[in-house]
């Protein structure tokens, strides 16, 4: 996922981002959030989620009149530590942004914060809401609905969402912990890159109507239109635990979904918390502690051609340290995009 | 999991374990909720953390003078939403039991609660402690430490926890949502099985320290303990997404040990939450849209030989309805030394 192309630096492409945007009626506060979102997705790696969506994804749903731009966000809370966001149809950055603040705050009061929120959008990568706990020093979880792509354990269609579920904590001196997965096998984003790449899937990724493997990138999504087998959940097969995967898919389903006042797997419902450490132990013990966990995983032995065990975030936080300095990498057809947004909108494009 | 053997009535049983705990100076009170819990366990099917584990484990612990039957529980709370629960070196289920009592406590009153619980001991299946909030109409959260089996990913030696997550979730008429799973891709109770059976292990559940499968039970303990390999994490190799596994584990090993104010992974560390339902939308509606998810997945098509495609905790439930009416079901070594505690301390076994 490190990806290789131009490089670009990320707060020209933050700036620019928000200034196409604005263009589509964004208020600025609301487009800097979502340019903030989308450059730190790709500081991260996670290019999946970055720029790559800007003109694809919000822009064009905006211009198709699909996304409000200025939505009226409303919160319902009904306890000191619990709420509800209706995202009025708008950006799921904004939505998003809101409702992890509001866990966060109620968390600063009372301890924990818990929001789910509804009506709104694609909400990018779950690992930034998490991430906007760690300078409070908490526990950040953030969690969405995503695509119904995925076979539950023995059925022959794909029903369950491959849905996202992060959570991140500090780590004092260290990267923080960051864990940032779908709750299948993989996210649909490595089929993408099989297809750009013309490579074969690995076995144990996706299977056919009759639990045959399917390797062949370029079938899966007729086979999954067809009702004909899916992404198989974390876990795999039963015999090694795809009931598990799939048992973290519905429970997400309920958290953003029904929590939030929708059906399970409403897509684009997503679910927020926040909890403070030091309602627990003093943050220092608490960080150093985390210091000491990830250097004990870091020097345990390790199987021919692996440097070291790194514990989930560590790889990430190396890739933001290399393209802060260095530029995030673009490929051709994401610059293409974004050269379109600038002379579509008049937005300069001195990347 | 439904085992055969002699079906003993679940009340009758839970008396005897009661009062096999009282002639080891357990308090009748805490006595009674640790043989609910572990009858619990066997009316769910969950045979390996039931009454078999009485003698061999909590009777004799406090026999051994290792675990301490009238403990000092003390409760720090920090915030209105969150406490640390020292268990003073009593029996789980004690320190267990209160610790979730304590979180769903707070929940009544300020919406969520949570607890982190440290110098206890093993505290039977996760799946009890969540479950006491479905009566509360809340949802609730328990997870522990397990065995240090597991292989983080690129190790060659068994150092992260196999650590179980529970969840549960009420759904009106329907059974509730219980999601009890390790984070490994199978619980160690399965390699037990498979060397009581003499059976051989699937490929994807065990490796050895250059990464080959292990396929042999006999073998798995003998290589975890001389550092050669062990359990995989749920997802199993990292193409097929173990590092999720190992990340969930990481996870757990930071809410019970360090949240708690020990070591990530220290054993018999665990972490308690409830969050009340109605802090986001009415009750009815949030059972009344469980029902029907449940029976949305219930009714997909299957593959040959799958009756149904079941949500966690439906199989269970099922189990629990037969064994609670014709009773549980006990195997004669289980018997056998429930004979020979009714006989070390003198309590009359008429099972």
């Amino acid at each position: 996922m490190t990806g290789e192309g131009k490089r670009v630096n990320a707060e020209e492409l933050t700036q620019f981002s928000a200034r196409v945007l604005e263009k589509v009626d964004v208020p600025p506060e609301d487009a800097m959030i979502t340019a903030r979102m989308l450059v730190a997705s790709d500081l991260r790696g996670v290019d999946s989620h970055g720029v790559a969506h800007l003109k694809p994804f919000y822009v064009d749903w905006i211009r198709q009149g699909k996304v409000n731009p200025k939505p009226k966000v409303e919160i319902f809370n009904q306890t000191p530590t619990t709420a509800v966001v209706d995202g009025g149809q708008g950006l799921g950055f904004v939505a998003g942004y809101q409702a992890m603040r509001r866990a966060i705050g109620m968390a600063e009061k009372e301890g924990s914060g818990f929001v789910s929120a509804r009506n709104s959008f694609h909400f990018g990568a779950a690992a930034y809401y998490a991430m906007m706990a760690l300078e409070h020093d908490m526990i950040g979880v953030a969690m969405t609905v995503g695509g119904r792509l995925m076979v539950a354990p023995g059925s022959s269609k794909a029903t369950a969402g491959l849905n996202p579920l992060a959570v991140a904590i500090p780590a004092g001196n260290k990267p923080p912990f960051v864990l940032d997965m779908s709750t299948s096998v993989i996210a649909f984003g490595k089929v993408e890159i099989a297809l750009r790449k013309g490579l074969s899937l690995p076995e144990g990724w996706v299977v056919d109507g009759q639990g045959g493997s399917v390797t062949d990138p370029t079938q899966v999504i007729s086979k999954i239109k067809n009702s004909d087998g899916g992404i198989l959940p974390l876990g795999g097969l039963p015999v090694t635990g795809g009931y598990k995967g799939f048992a973290l898919s519905v429970l997400i389903d309920i958290l953003c979904g029904i929590l939030s006042g929708k059906s399970a797997g409403t897509p684009a419902t997503h679910f927020f918390g926040a909890i403070r450490i030091d309602g627990f132990l003093p943050v220092a013990s608490f960080k150093k502690e985390m210091g000491r966990m990830i250097d004990s995983f870091g020097s345990l032995p390790t199987l021919p051609g692996v440097k070291k065990v790194c514990v989930a975030g560590e790889y990430e936080d190396e890739v933001v340290r290399d393209r802060r300095t260095n530029g995030i990498p673009l490929d051709d057809k994401v610059i293409q995009s974004l050269k379109e947004l600038s002379q579509e909108l008049g937005v300069t494009y001195s990347l």
